[in-house]
């Protein structure tokens, strides 16, 4: 599988609310961003919400990271991309967040998903049905 | 029923993350102190979550408003009193936000729930085994 | 001046993080796609943040209010629509949010922004050179 | 400097608008439980705002991570435990969340900080004025 052909990207312009006193988005809120892409990655992989996920599987953040690089600021238009980086143990999702407004890289980041069967017990490998969808 | 009675108040500090870019708090953010009032006022109804609501119950915010006095900084602390204004057909909630670091009335505010059973049917007043925790 | 004519749309997708344990939007968050709305129209008048807004004056909101009709849920479409009800003293902006997936009026409610100049003063009435933008 | 020395906690009930579809606490909100902590641990040390911070010198957050091991339910009360990792370059505040409803360890994580001038230049090493408060 080569990853990078699963990739998405998204775009949106930060809003008045994610600024802060300090007039750049605050931290957390790039989480939001990179939820927007990563619904966007998984509903092209058929796996959003439907005849697997939310019927039979869940799948749980278990770990999220982001790398700040240059501030974003109100009004700037956002690409968000997100890609699989590994999918066997669990789904490792990488993101790079790339301002269109100043040219600049903005932010890098990944969160970790593990499956779980509707009863909430982890599994320890990603279901094939599942695996089959994000590597087709 | 002398409604003031059925008063709840809560105190909190103003968070960074909640501060916008014009130094004071984003508007939105208020209805996050609101519920803070609400939930101690339902819990002291014993209608937080339990044998009637999400058991047999399901409440929906119908209707929310507030009114800005005085805005609010980062690290204020406010207090947040909640009381119930009227119980008939809605549960009718009203609120107080108070400034305590500047000794202002910071805002006021209401929402109003409605009543659903499990299938989400709305009812057209409040059940009584509702309403006699209310008044208790 | 015929305020509908002033008037503007988005439409966005509800995420999943704004749905909250009862399978709904969190009322509170339709304050943000009011935001969104409210920002473009204040955009079509040229009032968003330039010569006059940000350099001379600010806006604050004194009043929100949200009245909820039928329930948004997860990846609905919804459509919000903002237009001018009234600029004298206070500039009042209605909205409209319409489920587009579902077909159904969602909610409908109202911002009222006061301004101040830069040292905070609340002014008594809308300054004529953000009315002309605004009937323009 | 033993680290831990400088080690903070706050407590704090998860409330209902954090919980999602899933009924747990959705992955990003964990940030505004870490910046609860990260405040209380800065103002202990003298650095939340004032005659440095604000003043001098302005902190910026270049990497945020969590790692989730326990979900969070509706109404868990949580402790926030923030301390100081390492302090020579960046600030690097470790945090852990404990559910003290359900006694497990709910998340790890980290945030670290750089510091710039009033100009947003980055600055290559902690002032020690600022060191200086950290490891008194």
């Amino acid at each position: 599988m080569t990853a990078r052909q699963k990739e998405t990207s998204i775009e949106l312009e930060v809003p008045f609310r994610h600024i802060d006193m300090m007039g750049v988005v605050w931290h957390g809120h790039y989480y939001a961003y990179l939820e927007e892409a990563r619904t966007a990655l998984l509903r092209a992989c058929d796996l959003d919400a439907g005849d697997l996920i939310g019927a039979r599987y869940v799948f749980f953040v278990i770990e999220s990271k982001c790398r700040y690089a240059h501030p974003l600021y109100y009004a700037d238009r956002i690409r968000v991309t997100a890609w699989l980086k590994d999918i066997e143990h669990r789904i490792h999702i990488a993101y790079e967040i790339h301002n269109l407004t100043h040219g600049k890289r903005a932010a890098r980041g990944h969160t970790i998903l593990a499956t779980t069967d509707l009863e909430k017990n982890l599994l320890l490998e990603t279901p094939d049905e599942i695996r089959r969808r994000l590597v087709a």
